[in-house]
């Protein structure tokens, strides 16, 4: 597969808060071929990268790499022998984009002096960097969990530059439970004493005890109960290798060390390696921000300039963006006659299922790409509830199933 | 109303670990005349005392003061001019029953040498509260939530000593998610640096951040998805006064300081105020380690020589111990024919229901303590099922809606 990977020098970022900086860099990953109307953006999550495929032999490290690898590459459903696929890494993240972690022209590290982001500056970088490719209008733009939040915003901000749009597991917005378990993570953070007001980048220690608590609850969020219980049960670890990773009282070790624990143990332990804790802090609060109705009366009056089509691709086990907010905002789209698909697959596996499900995700973008709202494998709750009077309602059963 | 407050000394206390403690205390409280068969033992919750009613005009302070006001008293559901009602703080805890911030027979705060505790210990701590009160056989063991498994642990324990039992919101076991919000909670107490091992009673700072953090973790697993969106959506705060609460960073200020944060962080402030978080350990783990089938083949064997009648009562909208739970215990229950009802309780108000929904939880409780699963008011999903093929599965819907 040809794939280039660069970094984008955009210069002077006028962020929407009102603040700026003098150059912001944006590294992003490019696959396939450019033809002048195949280019394709993907958006990538919370704590996503630039780097959407490629890395065959390797772990993918929790979406730090790889992290479309089963949907994007040479005849997969984004066919990159087809597409032109680019991905940037969003302002305030920290795979190579100017961000928190990143130095300012007198070479001092921003830290929290980096100006707050929202999800519309990352539209506006995207644009900049597809401007400095040569690319104008997009086939498409797709992106799940808050990356679905971003490809939306490209149909309130550039509704001209996009044919069609897909958001995977996403929402017009958060709700109060997601709204309040992002603020808890936050709080581990900001009251780990390491964090020390976001100043840590030449300490000897960083805040990674709150950064894994943060990371945690978000794991928890990203899971369904039933998956969880399906992976874990009440098991104790097969080694107490990790038990360490937290401090711990002698009265813990008349208890077992579950293996659900030693398992979130473990994703922390790599995510902290992985990820800067003030970035947690700026995205987390960017995807809290995003409203796609702000500014309008309502989210179809906010993208009823989109003329595309549109695929909401949504889970059934997903209690973090729910079927129902997805529901919610086809209605939305159908309210304007934005063509609208939405597409519910029947998941156990939580929000995590847009990126662990590659079979049942494939083929509904891969024939969108291809065909639209009409394409083979695309189908629409519109359709099924014509069918039958319950809608998808079933399908809620499996949320808390045991 | 007639009430009783006291400390039972129970000496020498064999912990179900091996370990044991020189002197055990535990504080009760007692409603009502005893009459020597119209003894109804409550079980308290996790952060919950043995002040079970009588505040009328204050307030409750979430579950350390009349947590079953509305419950229990003269003429209400537990009418406390029929029965005579005691409930105990159970060891481990902090309201006055010997726990980690309790002193040993040498003046020492126990701290983390106190023995860990397990439900188990509880039942048999309460058992001889009874006997000092001179109460043998009881009418009923009730408890809620982490109560209704200790409430369910007395048919194990002691299967004669109860005519029947109800457990409110609980369940035979945690499951996986629980078992891991539970885990996060604790992780966010033990790296508080002001826990300090445990050793914080002498220091100027105890490590109130983290207990703050793990109750909001408990906080959200209380309410349910649809209840926190209809009561604080994305709602900006009213007053900002609560947020330096945490440690922010200046880019937070751009933006809103949300109501639920405001809510999360005023019920913190209060909670953090009243429970000591050696006891949060102890008593989660005591939480996630309860398993009713420990030492038996299945949930029916344990409880199989229990022959009076149980009440279990959950609600549709609990995330935490859900209704599938219950209703699994309720058909182990009848695999040995043990008299049962399973009664379901629509409610959008989560796990929190069992505390503030007495219309609905009062009215069961009170004609089964009359007249057993025969009683008016209670209902039971076997007889739901014989008139409907779909049980009460339709419950689940509110669970997800917007």
């Amino acid at each position: 597969m040809k794939s280039e990977s660069g970094t984008a020098s955009l210069g002077r970022f006028d962020f929407a808060c009102g603040d700026e900086i003098e150059s912001l860099e944006v590294a992003y990953e490019a696959y396939g071929e450019f033809n002048g109307d195949n280019a394709v953006l993907l958006c990538h999550a919370l704590t996503g990268s630039q780097n959407v495929a490629g890395y065959t032999d390797e772990e993918t490290d929790g979406q730090a790499r790889a992290w479309w690898n089963d949907i994007v590459g040479p005849g997969k459903a984004i066919d990159t022998t087809e597409y032109y696929v680019v991905c940037a890494n969003v302002p305030g993240s920290c795979y190579g984009t100017t961000g928190p972690a990143s130095t300012d022209p007198e070479g001092e590290v921003y830290a929290t002096d980096f100006p707050p982001v929202t999800v519309q500056d990352w539209t506006r970088a995207q644009r900049q960097v597809l401007d400095t490719l040569g690319v104008g209008r997009l086939h498409a733009v797709a992106g799940g969990s808050v990356g679905g939040m971003n490809a939306l915003d490209w149909a309130r901000q550039y509704p001209d530059d996009a044919e069609c749009i897909i958001a995977v597991a996403a929402a017009p917005r958060l709700d109060a439970q997601s709204l309040a378990l992002d603020a808890i993570a936050r709080r581990a953070i900001t009251t780990d004493p390491n964090w020390n007001d976001g100043d840590y980048y030449d300490a000897e220690t960083t805040p990674t005890d709150g950064l894994a608590i943060a990371r945690q609850i978000g794991h928890v969020m990203y899971l369904s109960k039933s998956s969880m219980q399906q992976k874990f049960a009440r098991r104790a670890a097969g080694r107490d290798a990790r038990r360490d990773s937290f401090p711990v009282d002698p009265a813990a070790a008349f208890f077992p060390y579950r293996d659900v624990e030693s398992y979130l143990d473990y994703q922390a332990e790599k995510f902290v390696d992985r990820f800067d804790p003030n970035s947690y802090l700026y995205l987390t609060r960017a995807m809290d921000d995003y409203d796609l109705a702000e500014g309008y009366e309502d989210d179809a009056r906010a993208i009823a300039a989109f003329e595309g089509e549109t695929l909401l691709i949504s889970f059934t086990g997903d209690w973090h963006f729910t079927t129902e907010q997805s529901e919610a905002l086809a209605e939305a789209f159908r309210s304007v006659s934005t063509p609208v698909a939405h597409h519910v697959i029947e998941s156990d596996h939580g929000h995590d299922a847009f990126l662990v499900e590659p079979d049942k995700v494939g083929p509904p973008l891969r024939d969108f790409l291809a065909d639209g709202i009409n394409g083979r494998a695309v189908h629409d709750t519109a359709d099924s509830n014509a069918d039958n009077d319950s809608g998808f309602a079933p399908v809620h059963a499996s949320l808390f199933s045991q």
